[in-house]
């Protein structure tokens, strides 16, 4: 069962290895079918040269395992929050891809500086409080999904889908597992070029909302004028 | 009918990837017949993997779609102004490169620091004014094409086939298509050199008029000396 | 005899140049079999891809040469010398991984910033003190080996399976030289997004130790709950 | 005749592609028979998946053509002046590699800040003084190899086998077509560390002699010890 979610699950976690955004088995890629209640994610510290469908897991949005003879991915209680709070991410991703973890580390939320940006997120990447002790202590992931939640209220996740988690890295989700992997992309494109831009003009402002708006929705939306269809 | 054009157009578009200046279906390239007034340029949205000729959508210079059953590029209303005003262009090429989007959102021409630079551009690489509001929100791709052609009073654009446009990136052009893309790729280049320069030395000048004049006229010109002919 | 050994010794240099960590014969990777007192280290300047099993040196742990027709790494004075103090070592690795080599050679420690570096490194990347002129001048590669010793009074070397060595460049090591050689691959990565994250905010301070604590001890140790087993 | 001549400079030359210090068909090897005074060098503007050994020009020191259809290289006049003057040089490299000429760009030598360096290159890589106009207007090409034969005067060119021309990019050399390319690569991974490097510790200073002569005199000169033979 669930045999499309755990295909296209296992493909977007390939493809964090093709992009070059994972090393080993670093990384991680989940689905949900929202109407079943139905997360697959990859397995935990399985290289990515090994993973097949049948390797993803499921599970309920409790955490409750129903297909998989191996363990989740150590991450998934905080997809599983993430799903129990963003009723319209259909796919979540974890990385620790380089640039975006730069950003991560630093503590800081990129800024949106130009239109490749702009064409993706609506607005500065976020990032979310430092943890507290007791956050960390216990029920760690969970409260990595708590956190990432509560920096997104007032927010609509599809319009921002990705988040810096401070001290640690991005998460990225769209309404498939595949558009998450490619906000993955894109972000790790934008915290590239974010980076250069500040160290060649350190003085360097956000762009005009008008531009933001304009990119945005020149790719989102009912006005969208992007691409075939 | 074309069908050189086509395949020309759809070979420099190709190439952008095989340089990896592009990831998914980013950038454009297109490709003019003067003489016909005919201009070929890749599909909006599609992959580069998909590309062949017949994909490339023929349209005349005040935008209406001669051949294609695809949607042209978005930025199409940009390369039509470029070769309205720039009729000794025959390619143009579009990218978000990362080193050269790094400048262009920097807000910072690319000073001309070194003979690597000055082997293809005769001068600092541009940068276009920042758009009005209004420009932005009413025929943004048009205005976009206008903002570089008003940054180019008094040049020649094949002495210097790039330019930023502010916030956004680069446009490249050239006599061909895949002259564009050779810009596109020296450009990328000399941005990568420029950020590292400035770093080692933040109170590097640029090089000498007599060096510059030396290394851009040895290779194009009536007294260019590089290469076989 | 020994050819498991030399076959890890052998494919774990291998994946030094796989993972882009050395050009040319640059690195070099060790494995030791504790019980009989036999180092097998990778022949002096031979290019990664004429490696095979059979032309690796084993040596006792006092140098004597035990097998093998071509000199060992001339680097391999401070493999032995870590092995007759490192007990739990089963491998090790040397490289100058680009990334790595720059905070060795800025003489500084790498702080943990992030989450990354806690997931395999119990604090920051210790740097070595510079060798004096009589280390340098005699015994330099077995001075080498007593100034990483000196800088792991009191710690654990499998919970910092890491050194940078001042003006040099990276030792890594492992309970195997696979081990030793993934430590060497995670580093240039810390490496790299350490970089980074001081250049977006040069203010910045380690993480928590809490926070070090959740993802070294989730990985490591005996609460350990990440991967399969 | 010069058979072998030709193919080590022909297959060197393509080692620069190889090693991505070059694209499209910049930079040039060169070697030369001295007993005979003669030069191989790479034809002007040729692409590399185009080189064969029959496609290389020879030349006299002079510059007189002894064989080939092809113009030779733009920069042979440098070349020239340099095998005039290094008599113990037999092969010499140009490149514009990326990271090389960011340091000869910002008009700085690269000073020794670590052991990968030291391996290689006796002291800080030099950098020549800025051509005057006259020395640019007339006889350029010329003029670039005697404005580095200046800056070697009473240095041995084999023991540094790599310089920067300022505003430019590196000229590197050596005994043979091929060891001209290696240092070229080195250099290219000596300038990257090294603008890590002062990134990290703007304040660093180069390393002591004494740890220079070790690394150096390991690799060099009659008390060699690294490597086979």
């Amino acid at each position: 069962m669930y045999e499309e979610l755990k295909r296209a699950v296992c493909e977007a976690n390939i493809e964090l290895q093709t992009h070059k955004l994972v090393i080993y088995s670093w990384g991680n890629v989940s689905g949900i079918d929202h109407a079943a209640g139905i997360v697959a994610i990859k397995p935990s510290g399985v290289p990515y040269d090994e993973l097949t469908p049948d390797k993803m897991v499921l599970l309920e949005l409790d955490g409750n395992i129903v297909e998989g003879n191996l363990r989740p991915s150590s991450d998934t209680p905080s997809h599983l929050e993430l799903y129990r709070n963003f009723k319209t991410v259909g796919g979540i991703c974890h990385t620790h891809s380089v640039n975006a973890a730069m950003w991560a580390q630093a503590n800081r939320e990129i800024p949106c500086l130009g239109t490749t940006h702009a064409d993706f997120f609506y607005g500065p990447i976020p990032i979310t409080e430092t943890m507290t002790a007791e956050e960390i202590k216990t029920n760690y992931e969970l409260n990595t999904g708590k956190v990432i939640v509560r920096r997104f209220a007032g927010m609509d996740p599809l319009q921002m889908p990705a988040v810096l988690v401070a001290n640690h890295g991005p998460f990225t989700w769209g309404k498939t597992p595949a558009d998450a992997v490619e906000a993955a992309v894109v972000l790790e494109q934008v915290a590239a070029m974010a980076l250069g831009a500040i160290m060649i003009n350190p003085k360097l402002k956000k762009i005009e909302q008008v531009l933001l708006d304009k990119h945005y929705l020149r790719k989102h939306g009912k006005n969208a004028y992007y691409g075939q269809k």
